[in-house]
C-alpha cells in the first residue's frame, strides 16, 4: 500500500475477528519491520515478547488485568485478537552503549539524557508494528500494562527486571464490533494550534 | 512509494544539498503526517516548532551546540540543513487528560503512568516525519537536544517550561558528504536475539 494511505489508514481497532490467526508471514514482517526503527547511538535496547497461543495470550489478559476487568466491554473485545506482542525497553542497554569510547561519556549517568530514548525507540518500534498491520490489511491496537501489574507481567513471562513493557501491540482482523475510541470525540489539534513557526 | 520500500530506505542523513530547499507542499505534508500519530487518550500533548529561515537556524544551532563544537564535521554538515522541526512533548496535557471524568483518574499523579507517553507518542510522530522525508524523496535525521542547552533553547525561542523537545528532526536533501553513522558497525541485532516467544 502506498506509504500516505497507510498512515491516513491508521487507528486503534478494539475488536478482532476470534477465527481469523494472524498469518505467520505477517507476524515475522512486524517484528521485521520493528528492528527497522532508529536508535540512539544504535543501542537497539528493545525486546519483542511474542504471545500466540490462547494460553499464552490468557496468561497476559490474566497477569495485567484486575477482576473488576471481566465485566469491561474493552477487555471482552480485546482478549480476540490472535496476537499480542509486548515491546520491552531496556534502558541498561543505552547507558552502557553511551559509557563505551566513540561516544566518550566516561560514566552511566542518566542525567546526561534529555528524554528516555529507551522508550521513544521502542516506541517508534511500536508504531512500524502498527503501520505494519494497516499496510497488510489488519488492524491494531496500542495500550498500556499498568504499573500496579508490571511484577505479576514480569514473574509470569520471566521478563528480567531491567526491561519494561513500554505497552503492548493487539494484532488481528477487524472484529464487528470494534467501536471508535470516545476519546476521538475530543477532535484531533490543528496544525495552526501546535505548530510554531520561527518561535513560540 | 510503497510503505515497505519506505520502512527499507530510512536511515539516518547527516549532510544535505544546502542549495536546495525544502518544497512547502513537502514541510506542510511532514507536519500533517506529525500529527496522525497516535496519543493516548488522544491527548496529542505536543507541538512542533518549525525552523526555516537561515537566522531561525543559526539560533537554534548556536543555543544547543557549545563552541568546541564548531570543528566538528557533523556540525558543519548538518548546519546545511535547510529544515529543522523540534518537536516537543508536554506531560501536563496527559496528565490533564486523565485527571477528566471519562478517565476516572481523580489526580494527577505521574506514578499512575508506566512509561512516559507523552514522549512516546511525540516521538511516534517524529517517526511519521522521518519517514514522510523518505516517501517525498527526501533525507532526514533526529537527533538529541542536550540537557544543558535546554534552558538556553527555550529562552532563544520562547518556549514554556513545560514543553520539553523530545530532539530535532532536520530535513533536506541528501547533501554530496553523508557519511553512514559509524554506530551501525555494531550491526543490527537479529530477530532471534531481540524476540521471545511464548516467555522470555
Amino acid at each position: 500500500m502506498e506509504f500516505s494511505e497507510v498512515v491516513r489508514r491508521r487507528r486503534m481497532v478494539r475488536d478482532y475477528d476470534p477465527d481469523r490467526p494472524v498469518p505467520g508471514e505477517v507476524r515475522d514482517r512486524l517484528l521485521e519491520h520493528a528492528i527497522r526503527a532508529p536508535s540512539a547511538g544504535f543501542s537497539q535496547g528493545w525486546a519483542f515478547l511474542v504471545l500466540e497461543s490462547p494460553e499464552e495470550r490468557e496468561r497476559f489478559w490474566t497477569a495485567t488485568t484486575d477482576e473488576s476487568d471481566a465485566a469491561d466491554r474493552w477487555l471482552t473485545r480485546m482478549r480476540r485478537a490472535p496476537l499480542l506482542i509486548v515491546p520491552l525497553s531496556h534502558k541498561a542497554a543505552y547507558l552502557e552503549r553511551y559509557a563505551e569510547s566513540d561516544k566518550g561519556w566516561t560514566d552511566r549517568d542518566e542525567a546526561r539524557w534529555p528524554v528516555p530514548y529507551w522508550d521513544i525507540d521502542t516506541g517508534m518500534a511500536s508504531l512500524l508494528m502498527l503501520l505494519t498491520a494497516v499496510d497488510e490489511g489488519l488492524a491494531a491496537c496500542f495500550f498500556g500494562v499498568p504499573p500496579e501489574h508490571l511484577a505479576g507481567f514480569r514473574t509470569v513471562f520471566g521478563v528480567p527486571e531491567d526491561y519494561t513493557p513500554i505497552g503492548c501491540v493487539s494484532v488481528g482482523y477487524v472484529g464487528a464490533e470494534d467501536r471508535r475510541s470516545p476519546s476521538l470525540r475530543r477532535g484531533r489539534r490543528g496544525l495552526e494550534e501546535v505548530v510554531h513557526r520561527g518561535r513560540w
